[in-house]
């Protein structure tokens, strides 16, 4: 199997492609395969008919979806999934810096005890059952009483925890401390987080959001932790994205608000050949691709 | 068996008497243990010849040694390891904030983006093999790529990894990405961290300590934070405590200083009575109780 990288190749990726078996093409003419590193611009140019698969460095797929390059006479795949490890972990960065009124701290510059519930005994909502819900799972289960899963049809991917439907959470969010989000951007998820949903919670409730920023309603959320009804927020994305100076987000003590980095380009490379290798190798076996694309679905 | 709660019961302590299966005693002239919640003063009118144990409800007992009143005749056992999950969680908190650069994006104010290593691949040395050192590594075993438990003798207490020796660790500061702290203070742990230390680290090191403030030599840490030998510390204790207002590594942009606060009144009163519970049970059982004090090792 002969696999093009383009429009940029980097070592990484070579050795992944020969690590999983395959050999890199030079030109487009000599691949059965692609690996593309860029956005939706120019890859038309190299969508030869002898390019039977095309591998997106990107886990996130609607501005592919939108420019409609994504056509049926090949498979695609995302890189969803790979990044996981480092989102989630930015998840649990963003959930415990707000738990432990970290912002305020950091802020304040001077000693002053802030009482904070610590997440040991507290119950999270993990909303997205997917590489990173699973992941932010399991990195805080050690660490709190209770993680419950969130997911469209109320079945995590792995099979392996109960979950509970997104449709059925209107009953539960009062029973959860803190919600993080890790769902994509679809219609169903959008504007999830509204005014009533932040009713819901308890008034020391966190909510972090590593997903996309339209699945909150950013002007409820800025209204529940200016009034009170919860306590902080940690968001990586936000909407609009970037969130302008001068937004009250900003200002408020207890909002931590990361610049969409919860995948780090430090991370996003190491991460990315591991896919890469990963999913070469089982088009080779011809297992299942990880990361497929399904346009109908959205990602 | 009569236990005496002084000098001030609550509920969560009475009931964890009962639920071990003892009684609570009115006067110290009816009990044979003794549970304080106060501090050395005032203990020593409790200590009736019939008191053949006393729990503490601090994990450190410095200031019950420089007191003297923890004499030879009976029991004494110190909450050590009864706040373990709630202190290891929030020097997960500090590491994770530090290596995301939290405290820059909270004290910013706009959307920049800022370059990090997230944990993921990582390698970092907790040091401290207790209950708190044992705990931190259970929480960031899932996250990193390597955690080195650094102790006093190169084994852990619950003999479960290979560890590193306090004095050997030498030659491997320069092998870890990340330090965490979560030692007492004692003779051979006084400015652990000093200048030699820091200069072995990489430079995109962050330094956590839940310990104790004497572990860190504070000059030593402001002067490689400024310079750039390191990249982060997140403090939970300082040398000297409170840290005074306007001290240099307040100002530090990626320094997040929490006021020896990783124990907080709201989960402490929780922890201290399973604690209670657990070493009444023990005691009833004739079992080595928890958190023993030996004036001769200092805690």
């Amino acid at each position: 199997m002969r696999v093009r990288i383009a429009p940029e190749a980097d070592d990484l990726l070579r050795q992944a492609v020969e690590d999983a078996g395959a050999s890199v093409a030079q030109r487009a003419e000599d691949a059965d395969a692609l690996v593309w590193t860029g956005g939706p611009d120019g890859v038309r140019d190299e969508l030869l008919p002898s390019i039977r698969w095309v591998q997106l460095s990107s886990a996130g797929v609607e501005s592919w979806l939108r420019a409609g390059v994504i056509d049926g006479t090949r498979l695609w795949s995302s890189a969803a999934g790979a990044y996981a490890p480092q989102v989630a972990e930015h998840a649990v960065a963003l959930l415990l810096a707000c738990a432990h009124r970290l912002s305020e701290h950091a802020r304040s510059g001077k000693w002053h005890r802030r009482p904070y519930r610590p997440l040991v005994g507290s119950r999270v909502a993990v909303v997205g059952g997917g590489g990173i819900g699973l992941k932010v799972r399991d990195l805080l289960e050690p660490m709190t009483g209770e993680v419950i899963m969130v997911t469209r049809d109320g079945r995590s991917r792995d099979g392996s925890e109960p979950s509970i439907a997104l449709a059925d959470m209107a009953r539960y969010w009062n029973t959860v401390d803190h919600v993080v989000l890790a769902v994509p951007a679809t219609p169903e998820t959008a504007g999830l987080v509204d005014a009533g949903m932040l009713a819901a919670l308890p008034a020391h409730a966190c909510v972090v959001n590593v997903g996309r920023g339209s699945v909150v309603d950013t002007q409820a959320l800025a209204d529940a932790l200016s009034s009170g009804r919860i306590a902080a927020a940690g968001l990586d994305v936000t909407d609009p994205e970037p969130l302008p100076e001068g937004h009250p987000l900003w200002g408020h003590p207890s909002v931590v608000i990361t610049s969409h980095s919860a995948n780090p380009p430090e991370a996003l490379r190491v991460s990315l050949a591991a896919h890469v290798e990963e999913n070469i190798r089982r088009y080779m076996a011809g297992e299942p691709l990880l990361g497929v694309v399904v346009p109908e679905r959205g990602y």
